[in-house]
Order: structure tokens, then sequence, then C-alpha cells
């Protein structure tokens, strides 16, 4: 995230902070379509009712909209835009797109044409904006106020980086993290290290690496990176860079603010700064997505999403008394494999009365989602499992 | 399939079937939109760059347009309708549907409302029409020309039948069928068990039986049954009855003329009788999805779909010389589960000149597709290799 490019989108969201973080919460917006922002044109092709529209750049799916499929419907995925969205004439021929690879023995650029002959694979992925649940820090940190909705699960296909890195000679030695740059036009008058959405990451990331081209069966939409985007399964969003243009592999990481002093995490009120930890691998985490507000008296079905972040899930509680008592929930559906999330279940007779839900998974590893929020200037990585709960009424 | 309802609709096909198989053939169709029939009403969310209409109540996806990334989006995935579609006031209200069940131990209505109590699982299955492939059969069989694309991968959920057969105290003894009834109107004037659409399946194919109202990650769409289909993971698409309102147990299969005489396998030239073998369980089969008319020589990317219709894959094989040597395919993402579709893979170098593409699958049981398509009078569950290749010219 920029901190000066975006300052006027976020003073709107600021004022507005509050009426769109409520209606996240209560799942389905309470506000009419006519109240909400109506969809930006490049996304005029998603559904309204499934979204939340925070700007033209920022669009979060509504909690109660996350079904018990798996997949989300590109329809109803969460935007997170840095930058404008490029023209679409980007992708009308998308196989003449071009990416210059770095920091390899044999560095060239390939069209995506030639990409495709390398190899495909396809993967199932969490895709989730490192801001995803800030909505719940009382500091009011800075950015869009995300519920939980800044977060999709999807299928991608390209090609694995693995490939692309054997064709072209091997890695440089040396070289300790992969940096991948958009292709966004950078606004005029600005230094462009101060806007360009260039990431680096460590190169454990790379083993899993995709470039990929298509995404939910569909040609990648260019409001989602199309015709290429990195896919870094396991990591946050913002290292899944789009329209990606270059790839290098560099001994340092990008000087661009977004990696030097964004995305970092901090003590609040301080500043971003190079040796703070970076949003790279996600947490554990998990949420319930139905019942939101209410239900009827009897057997109650509970439901949610949960997944490990870069690991598999060991499992997922669901609590009716606010992490008092636990009880297991059931998985729904195939494994779609270490980065993707899963749908869970808990069917339960509930009387007429107040509880207070909340889930809580663990990944195999053992890591369990704490209960607090880790309180940090930007609203980061919040996977604690309370301020995710929700309050319903059985009636 | 209803032998007289379609009559009109079907010599319409006729006279445009070759266009329309050729079409089909090349993958994305050649036909510019304007040639080509709009989309119908309540179809016009999809996405008719991916689809061929080859009537109001047929679409079929466009070879080319199906991709490496396993699920088939909602917006072009094939819609084969025996009858009108309902009114969308069914879906204004979905918890309210109800659902008649007999031939349990205690027979009842149940609201959807009331089956989401019960119980939700969620699978991935192909959904492919009893007739897919059917202009390749040289006789002319009657009915929609599809090539391919009457056939996806979807995500489903809903509650088991086993659940909701346990909540019902068991099936009655002496059943042998699971028999669905549609909740669409009947036209005027009919003997309704003429047109009517209901379908029986043995009691085998209850076991991982759905009663499913979410489809991709989203409420199920009116066009595919919404708001509750009965869903038979393995079974053709025809079992799969929309809009279901009656699941009944019985002794017998249904009297409906859609299961007594339509979608039976018969000798060309034979009429639909009932100790004909009914389209129930799908056989084992595969296509390639691309090149489908040109590639670049080179490295080739070779890639397709295959699925072994009630049963898991064993191996996808691909010839590039019609058949004469067979090279092992690679398949592309996770396996998810043995009703879904495996995206296959085969690079390979490719000189200048003619190919005879074709993919052969083979089931964990060691079926294998036969070369030969099966002649039978309506043009039914074709799975030879030999029809589904494609001649490709590598420059």
């Amino acid at each position: 995230m920029n901190d000066t490019f975006d300052l006027p989108r976020r003073q709107f969201l600021l004022g507005s902070a509050g009426a769109v973080a409520s209606a996240g919460l209560l799942g389905f917006s309470p506000l009419s379509l006519a109240e909400q922002m109506p969809l930006p044109d490049y996304v005029n092709w998603k559904n309204p009712d499934a979204l939340i529209v925070h700007s033209a750049k920022t669009l979060e799916t509504q909690r109660g909209a996350i079904g018990t499929s798996i997949v989300t419907p590109s329809d109803q995925l969460f935007v997170r835009n840095n930058l404008p969205t490029p023209a679409p004439a980007i992708v009308a021929d998308r196989d003449a797109w071009t990416v210059a690879f770095q920091g390899v023995k044999k560095p060239r650029s390939l069209t995506l044409g030639e990409l495709k002959s390398l190899g495909v694979e396809t993967v199932a992925s969490v895709l989730q904006c490192s801001g995803n649940g800030r909505a719940f820090f009382p500091h009011g940190a800075s950015g869009t106020q995300w519920s939980v909705g800044a977060a999709g699960c999807v299928f991608w296909s390209g090609v694995p980086m693995r490939q692309v890195i054997e064709a072209l000679g091997g890695i440089e030695e040396g070289m300790r993290y992969m940096t991948s740059t958009g292709g966004e036009e950078l606004p005029a008058g600005l230094d462009p290290k101060s806007v360009m959405v260039e990431r680096s990451v460590p190169l454990r990331g790379v083993e899993q690496a995709l470039l990929a081209w298509e995404m939910n069966g569909e040609p990648l939409p260019l409001a989602h990176g199309g015709p290429l985007r990195m896919v870094l399964p396991g990591f946050y969003g913002v290292n899944n860079v789009k329209y990606v243009k270059q790839v290098a592999f560099t001994a340092e990481q990008s000087e661009a603010k977004i990696q030097m002093s964004g995305y970092r995490i901090r003590p609040v009120g301080q500043g971003g700064a190079p040796d703070q930890p970076s949003m790279w691998e996600m947490n554990v985490k998990s949420w319930i997505t139905q019942p939101l507000q209410q239900a009827k008296a009897g057997r109650v079905t509970i439901q949610g999403v949960a997944f490990g972040g870069a690991k598999s899930l060991l499992r997922v509680e669901v609590s009716l008394d606010g992490g008092e008592h636990w009880r297991m929930a059931r998985f729904v559906g195939p494994d779609l494999g270490p980065y993707a999330w899963r749908p869970f279940v808990l069917i339960t007779e509930l009387e007429p009365g107040s509880y207070s839900l909340a889930s809580r998974a663990t990944d195999i590893e053992g890591d369990m989602q704490p209960r607090e929020r880790i309180d940090n200037e930007r609203g980061y990585g919040h996977n604690g499992w309370e301020d995710h709960g929700v309050k319903i009424t059985v009636v």
C-alpha cells in the first residue's frame, strides 16, 4: 500500500469506515444497492449483491456470500488494486504479453505464448489481502476497512516458476529474493519508487510459485491481474503481482516503497522500515460465514471457512459461548491442498437465546489461532478468533 | 429427452447441425456473434464467447474454452433443459422450496431450509449430457448435435441423501430405485407422462447423491436447477433432476416416457423400451482441448480433460499419429475425487507437418476408452477416442 498516492481514498474511507465495517460484520450488506457505490466499469461483470464496494479500487466479498463449495466464483472475488487498472488493451492479445527475466544464468524476455510451452500446473490457493480484518483494530488502522471478505479461494493455472528457471539456466549465485514488477502505468509527477508495485519474496516462495494466465477456468480477468500474474500460494495478496512484466532474482529486496516501508508489521504509531517483518507467508485463520445474525431454534448449521496459510490444516473448532468451550467442526468437501481453504460445519441443537459463536483453526504444525489480535500500525495479519466471532440470536 | 415435445426444436437443429457441429470441432466458434443465436433471457448472464447456442434450451461449451483449472465456471457451463425453465419466482425464497419424500419409513415434506439443517457436503463432479458426442455419429442421431461441450466439472454443495434417508427412518423395504421428479410446469394438452422429467436410478447411486443448493460457490442458478437439484455424481446429466420437488424410493422405475423409452441404448432404427440399458453411470472418456487447429513448430503443449465416469482415473495417453503410438500424459492440479475430471497435458517437440491427435483414458479398474463409437439410435454414451481426436497443422 502506498502511503502518499492513496491518501484521498483513505480519507474518504475513514469517514465511512464505521458504516461499512458494520455492514461486513452482518454478512450481506444492509445498505441497499442505491445507497452503495456502484461497481466501477472495470469490474462491471461482478455480482454487486455479493460485494461491498469500498472504493473504485477496493471491493470486498460479503461475509454471508462465502459458500461451502470451496471455490470463490470470480464474480464475487475481492479486488484490491494499488494503482489504477491498466487499459483493456493489455488483454487484447494475451499471448503477446512479455515478461523480462533477470538474475538467471540466461536472462531474456519471454512472451506469454512462449511461457505456455514451458509447462502448466494448477493450484488452488487462498488469495488474501494483508489487511483483511483491519476493521477490527480499535486504533483505527488506516487503509480499507476490510472485515473478513478481502479473501477468497481460487484455482490458478500457469507455468511453475521452477520450470521457467530451469529453462533459463538456473538462478544466478548469491540471489536471495524473487522480485516481481507490475505492468501498471505509473502516475506522472511522482517518484516511481514511491508508487510502483514491485515485491520481493524470499526464494523459499519460488517452489510453489506460478506465472498464472487462467483463474477458475477462464483466462485471468484484467481486474485480477490478467494477462499474467505472479501467484505465490501461501503468501499475502500483495506479493501476487498483477500484470507482471519483470521477474528478477535479486540479492536484495526491491527499493520500492511498497517493499521497504509498506506492508511491514510494526507497533502502532511507528513508521515502516526494512528491518520490520514483511507481509509474506499468511497465518492460520478461520471465520464463521453462517449464521451471522439469527437462527431458528432446533438444529442449526454453523459453517465457515478455514485455512492454514502456507500449511495444511489440522482441525477447526467452534465455540458457542465465546470461547469457554470448543467443539470439533467437520471439514466439508475435498482437500485441495495446503494453500486452499476448507469449508467447515458444525450442526448442533440450539435453544432460544443469545450465542457468541467463534471458530479456531489449528494448522498441521500445531499453530492455533490466538484469541487476541496483535495490534500493529497498519492492521495487518489479524487472525485472532475473538474479533472474528459473531453474536447471534436464536429464536 | 422427450420424443414428442421436442420435435419442432429438433427439426430446426437438423437443419443447422452441420455448421454447428463443425464450429464445435474447431474450438471457439468461427461464427460471429451476429450470426450465432443470442443467449436466451434466462441465461443472459452466461459468457456468449464460450458457448454455442444450439437452441433456447441447449447451449454447449466451446471445446477451446475448457481450461486447465479444473472447475468449469458457471457462466460457461452447458445447458440442456427438457422443458421450459420455470419462472424466476421459484428462486425468490429459496428456503421455502418444498420436497416431498416417499418410500421412506416416515414419509413427509421438507423445505429447503429444513434440509439445510440435516447436513452439508461438497463434491466435485462431471455433469455430462447422455448425448455428448452425438455430432460424431454418422447415422444422424436425432437430438442436439453436441460435440464435446455438453459436459463440465463443477462443485456442488448440499445435503447427502444418506442423511435425509436417515432422518426419515430409512428406505421402505422392497424399494430398488430412487425416483426424482422435476418441478417444471407441464405443457397443457399432453399426457403428463409423455413430457414430465422424472428419473429413476438404482439404489447404488444413493450413496453419493446430494440434494444440492449451491454450485461453484453461489446459490444454484435457476438455469441449472435452482433452488434445489438432485445431484448424482457419476451418473449422466438427465438423472440429476432440476427443481426437484419429489424424491420417492420405489419398487419399479418411473413410468414417465423419459425413463421407459427415453435415454435407452438401442440399435439404430429401433424404438426405446424398458428392457434396454438406461443412461445411468457414465463411462471413461477424454478429449483434447488444445491445440485444435494449428500450432507453432517447437515445443507444443497438448492439453485436455479426462474422467473415469463413476470411477477414478488410472492414466491418460496421447497419440500424435492417430493411435499408432501412445505416450503417457501428465495430470494437472489436485485430484478432486472419483467424480471430477482431471486436466491433462503432454508437452512435446513437433516439426512442421500434419498430426492426428487423440487422447485415451483408462479408469482405475482398467477400463479403457475404445477406438470406435458404439452406434446406437440416439447417439448416447460416445467415448470412442478416434472420433474425439483432432487433426492439426504444425507450421
